[in-house]
């Protein structure tokens, strides 16, 4: 399975409180006449721990019917418990997901121990009917799969990548190294996507990708090609953009975000509340700024 | 409704990984026959987070039929969503909850400002058939519910008390000031409740509770009698056990401890992981110590 | 050594940036012509480690020269080294202290460990001339004395109590009951300080009664009379103005509230910033609505 | 000034408790005849803040006796106060340093606003009679000079560079990108020397570089002459030993292995202890292991 390149994290958009399908499938296959590598559903961007079983069932589906051969769909199916996350990743398969992202369990921080996590990842990849990326997301679980658990799992056979959602380059560089060649290892926060690039990361899962896919198309490529000056210069022009749409206003933002660049975004879930005007205003001349610069 | 007293916040016992309604409610039975306030089922350590719908149903509806009049049953009812929150109260009540439990959501936490958190508790208690406790659990959750939205929330009539399961014992004052005096306050950890009664409030959910429920409720009518040298003591010798079943070891511990008293605790649904042997004789000990003293 | 009471750490006066020797003196008189049972110089309200050494004399000498008789002086000498502490502490005696406040080194925190921590203050105790008490500053200094040293260090034939200034009830309770009962614990944050008294501490260590001495004297004495319900009245009115002079708006703000009451505050010295006029005028209305309560 | 290289922030070895500037002497000289390009003393390798302002004098003055023309030498000043601060930078500059470098202070944390910290380093800036080099080490202060204020602070014509000893990269890259381009911003984490040289860095100031100087010259090197696959192959070798040398084992883990490459090493001065013979056995093997490697 090739993880090189970019992936958004799209976000669910409603309609009335309710999932709205058309919507997401017009989104998807707006995302899919760009160079991203594929889209990853259910994530921390679409809400997923908003969502229930069905409405799931149907993101997933939905998204597939846009996802074309030869690009990948990615689905987030973390639940707490470790059945529940087997039959959600059963589920995703059988809707079409080509591959599962499972973030930490979150609740009992303190019982997340090397030892638990990797029973729980070994259990879900062995049950898994597709493969499985592991999923770091610190920040918002204060759980962290530690080195030597990836090390471990990274050799099992239906565990073939990771997204760290942190910034720390140390740490981001030790799991790259402490893997085996074919075990990518994705960024997930788009500040640091050129610098994780540089050591040796496969690609992104980028929030900021779901709104403006084309130039984090293009820092990868140029990475690829060797191009780093050039590639600095395009990191130094997105990094604004990125922390509004995740550090600074989180998934409210992003689809803030998407409406602006004529995608569907629309209103989060209460109780997350959408952004005001200012916030709109702030991004909006961000985007314009990044375009503008391109 | 009457608050006062001692609730425990009681474990989910399984069989074979599947829910053992049995051993459930041979447990509250037993629990009955104590001088509890009542139970409080699907909290935390009722691994609440690693159930699904059908599986809380009937949990409530297994420790209903055990709960008799003038006792209280409570059931925890936390999602993520307001909807989804919304629809579990509905069904806990459905189920025969007397009130239910609504922990802070947790996952987006720098989303759950003090408005959006207001709305949230707003919307359940504007559509709960039964009476809502708010609910603070910081240090699993990272989000703490602050105290100008309490005093607000607390004036609204289906809003009835709420459970701090910190120890910050100015900000449990806090709360018990800044709210009106039918505002129920339960601290939620047994090392503070002593001194969470001498500062007003009105009882305690302690997992403590569940394993030595009726030296709990001793120190609660010795408070209530002015004895407070006694309670004291008592305090003094209830907390090393009280920390080794949350701090030390979690829910595993607790379901241990249960196990020693006689009750059906056995083992958590994983990713948890049973506590050791080391673990379960520390929990014996602390026990038999706790009862050669009392 | 009876620790029994109330003690202001009260603040360095600068004119001119360089000590006002004359309006500390001034400041000391005043306070102990109230139920003060001493008076704390040199502690982080003192704005200590901003100070050097022969600062540091000269502002012991001064408050030695106003402190009478059966009333004590208790110098703040912690350094990041134990020799360091060592000779502060010599230093101290030798201009009059009664005893030393040795709060834990913070630079290093990895590598304060219990060992490391219990080796350091035995090594103080051991050398300094003066009784020695423990402090736990945790909230500035990232470092937590643990229990367990604690209870070894109490058994120090010098070392004779402890200021704790976190509002963790359930570690001050513990504080309490693994110490021998001529082992003083003091609270250090007066929203805890009735919650502490209730609990078995000898008295306080308060920022807030540096600016409104009597009333914090008035809550020790009402518990110490068995009078609660009231002990309890007065502490919640005496929680507003401590906040604001702690958490919100610290040693600039207490400075503020001095100068409000008629002692000599000033400014601090850089880069500490002096409070503005909007948190000015919140102090007074604060201490405004406190004396037109008590 | 040049500040594009490595630098050694090089510990104090003391003897019988004392300082011992032989052993520093003959240290420097060991370190001037590699590649570095100059050296740091009085850094938190340093044990600066257990070192009285005698013995800062006497550590500067004799690095600068071993450290010839071309080659830098930078003096830790940093002290809680903005007037010691000044101070000590005037006594540094005195003693032959060729900068200063300021780390932010640290005890009351709440109060180094954006606002405080932008003065301070204003005043030290315009006193200092050599250039100044801001210095983030927020894993131990628990303060960060925010990227604004040193986007300012950059301007000043005294301030010429900056150590950041975190490994977010996304916040090094800021640093970096809203810098003008002489100021020099300086890795302060060895695991993160690569990734910052190719984002940008000038150089580090790095622990490792005191106990194997060479490699990490080397790193910097290749960096520079656009050999980035080599550079990443060494990054990952040092990597292990600088963990070691740090987050594991802190200063004394570094003096150790001083000890083990032939330098004066030594205790640390207490409260900071030894690390212990498994420790130092670790360590060796870790060295062994580059030194087979490179």
């Amino acid at each position: 399975m090739d993880l090189g390149g970019v992936f958004p994290p799209i976000p669910t958009p409603f309609r009335g409180g309710a999932l709205d399908a058309g919507a997401l499938g017009a989104n998807c296959e707006r995302w899919m006449q760009t160079g991203l590598r594929g889209i990853v559903v259910l994530g921390s961007n679409g809400e997923a721990p908003l969502l229930d079983d069905d409405e799931s069932d149907r993101v997933i589906a939905t998204a597939r019917a846009r996802v074309p051969d030869g690009r990948l769909l990615i689905a987030g199916v973390a639940r707490e418990s470790t059945v529940g996350t087997v039959r959600a990743a059963t589920r995703a398969a059988a809707c079409g997901a080509d591959a599962v992202l499972v973030r930490t369990p979150w609740f009992f921080k303190a019982l997340q121990t090397r030892e638990a996590l990797t029973r729980h990842y070994t259990a879900v990849a062995d049950a898994s009917p597709v493969p499985v990326l592991l999923y770091n997301f610190t920040a918002l679980t204060g759980v962290t799969l530690p080195l030597a658990a990836v090390a471990r799992l990274a050799r099992h056979p239906n565990i073939v990548g990771m997204k760290e959602s942190g910034s720390d380059i140390a740490f981001i560089s030790a799991l790259i190294d402490e893997t085996p060649d074919d075990f990518s290892v994705l960024a997930g926060s788009a500040p640091v996507f050129y610098a994780s690039l540089v050591c040796g990361a496969a690609g992104g899962i980028l929030a900021l990708a779901c709104a403006v896919p084309e130039p984090c198309v293009q820092l990868f490529d140029m990475v690829a090609a060797g191009r780093l000056a050039e590639a600095r210069i395009l990191q130094r022009r997105l990094t604004p953009l990125a922390r509004l749409l995740t550090r600074v206003h989180g998934v409210p933002g992003l689809k803030a975000a998407l409406d602006i660049a004529g995608y569907t975004g629309g209103e989060p879930r209460p109780p997350l509340l959408p952004v005001g005007p200012d916030a709109v205003e702030e991004i909006r001349q961000a985007m314009e700024a990044l375009y503008a610069s391109v």
